[in-house]
């Protein structure tokens, strides 16, 4: 049984994490945490799954170099610059490990790094430099918070989840933090997204795991189509739940992976729910297809479509924008078998039956679609397949964060 | 020599055009024409490409039937109403062409029909045959203004052009009429767009000539992404400008082939610029690309990208987006070779050179980028071909527009 507790990324045994400014951005309110750690008592396995964007940021690849035996202690990150195409990049991502590591008496690559921000800009190292001894006293168990507060960027919330599940009579725990809000889109870690497990599993049962959960949670999350230079989910597992160490895809390998799905998904949603701007999560299920793969595309595309999001920001059942994204999307259907409804707290409204408009009550949709989340359900009636994706509408918001529009 | 002439889809000999208000839409103003036709005096080679969305509207069936044999006399078109995804739509389609040939003495299959506006609801087929008397009866040579108005949706503007060039010593005239706005993206007519020519002209060079020229402009804007259910280009050409036929991939048809190119291009420029919502024209010339196709590949992707559009509104030269978008277009580039520069009437400004952002006159880059028309110029240093993409920043108005917002 999964159980949801509180603690975030120190839920689990033998982390910490802290949170602090240190003014990366010139000009950035004191208020406003722009340097994390999280560090783990004991070595951790760790897997992890990188942007695939053609450009990519320099702690993207110092990260990719310090996990290269699959194992480290910590994570060091930072808001307000991308450190991408900037001058000294790279030597900027390894020296944060370096601050890190002197810091915590560890080594350089022990330690994953993440940067997100603003692209093109020179990094203030010298402002993490400072801030270090700081964020490693500030290290403790009550940490997550102040961690999730310090990768956010553009976010209104911050987003921290953890569960714990019962192993073989022993209660494992995964944590995690998440920066979303835009540039979110597959395919890719899509985002930075920390999690923190005591479970004991080698590192490769723990990579494949990651490597089957990313494409059914993460990359099914669309705000605005753009794959950022920085985005990252790394997983770290200390093993000090004392379980026995998962090493084959046995039944301990089935719960650990429930659990570090619903950790997966519930930090996907509350990024698509986070969407910059957005007014409402979005979440489009398409049901009955003949394979998972075409249901996905066709679900991906209706999230991720400009008029779709623009409508429901509006509040409009416009139902033949979402045919009209699936019939782009290149997965094979039959339009005239579709059947599209809306749905919310607020009940449900079948718009669409077999391809065609139906008489609905305009009233009832509009109640429907003014809710915080809003489910677009399709039935292609063609086989037995489905995949839900997420995402959220399109606002005068998204246009002005994303215009730094100065009036 | 080309040279850009008035008069639109009737400049060219042996065609009339007219523009009506019917009524396609209840409640719409008398003053919005909603009903075109464009008529030829001969028979006309007929060439088209339509919508690859495999959510096709009846109209593009319906035409694709007609023009089976390649020839036909003429287009009707409204605005108003889509006719897909709508109950008896291919039943309407087709009586737009009866009622039009009744009215003409024409055959139905000598015509094209089009429809453009909302999808999923009836088309008012009575109001069409009501008007179609009217319409046929306006049929004149300085019509094609207000064929123009009658295909508008959301545009703002009209879109119309004409060129002549003397290909063996004949005047040969090619004109155009295009609705653009929303859902405008590659692939395809993405919009519709009727052109007129006096020019003879073999039906299979017809359209071989579009099939060449397709891909270089109109498939080279994009607005939002949104491929329309209901896009069409179609090219009529009746012979009457009496030069020697075009057979062959001649001198006589790279003249042609020119004149059809130009009037593509002014008219996907055109529907780039009046984008919905759109405040400026953005365009994006990649260049010393290894090839044409990649080149096309990162144009594409960075007019594209909702975080490149939204910063052009707000005049930020965030060139970090620009080669974000690059990275995830899938076309191989290397990052660290690339230099990007803003330009527009008021100057030019390099922002990155071989990757790495410069240090620029802010003041200077927004003079740049507040004007009518940006032009992003990507330099990959590495080959010798080139393709430009043209779209339109997102604003304000787009979600506006899109989002049916009643406040």
């Amino acid at each position: 049984m999964l159980k949801e507790i509180s603690g975030g990324v120190c839920a689990a045994k033998g982390f910490t994490a802290s949170g602090i400014h240190c003014g990366v951005k010139a000009g950035s309110s004191p208020d406003k945490n722009d340097l994390a750690m999280i560090l783990s008592e004991q070595e951790c396995a760790a897997a992890a799954v990188y942007t695939l964007n053609r450009v990519k940021a320099a702690p993207i690849y110092v990260t990719m170099g310090h996990l290269e035996d699959g194992v480290c202690r910590g994570i060091i990150a930072n808001s307000g610059n991308a450190n991408a195409c900037a001058p000294q990049s790279h030597e900027n991502a390894e020296q944060m490990c370096a601050l890190a590591a002197k810091a915590t008496g560890l080594k350089p690559i022990d330690f994953v790094v993440a940067s997100t921000g603003v692209i093109g800009q020179e990094l203030n190292i010298s402002a993490i430099e400072k801030g270090m001894p700081t964020l490693v006293s500030a290290l403790n168990s009550d940490g997550s918070d102040a961690a999730a507060h310090a990768v956010m960027t553009t976010d209104t919330v911050k987003k921290e989840t953890a569960v714990s599940v019962n192993i073989g009579g022993k209660t494992v725990t995964i944590g995690a933090i998440a920066k979303g809000s835009g540039m979110i889109h597959p395919n890719m870690g899509t985002m930075l997204c920390f999690i923190t497990t005591d479970c004991a599993i080698t590192q490769d049962v723990l990579q494949d795991a990651l490597h089957e959960i990313i494409p059914r949670t993460f990359n099914r999350v669309t705000v605005d189509g753009d794959t950022s230079t920085n985005d990252m989910c790394v997983v770290l597992a200390n093993g000090m739940a004392g379980n026995e160490q998962i090493e084959w895809k046995d039944d301990s390998y089935t719960l650990f992976y429930k659990a570090l799905y619903q950790v997966c998904e519930t930090m996907a949603r509350a990024i698509a729910a986070d969407g910059e701007g957005a007014s409402r999560l979005v979440t489009c299920t398409v049901r009955s297809a003949r394979s998972e793969e075409s249901a996905e595309r066709l679900a991906k595309a209706v999230v991720g479509s400009s008029l779709v999001k623009a409508a429901l920001f509006g509040a409009d059942a416009n139902w033949g924008r979402v045919l009209c994204a699936m019939g782009y999307s290149k997965a094979p259907f039959r339009p005239e078998y579709v059947d599209i409804s809306f749905s919310s707290i607020q009940g449900s409204i079948l718009v669409c039956e077999k391809g065609t408009g139906l008489d609905f009550d305009e009233e009832l949709a509009k109640k429907i679609l003014t809710q915080d989340e809003v489910v677009i359900d399709v039935s292609l009636n063609e086989g037995g397949s489905e995949a839900t994706c997420w995402g959220c509408d399109l606002t005068y918001e998204y246009v002005k964060i994303n215009g730094d529009y100065r009036t």
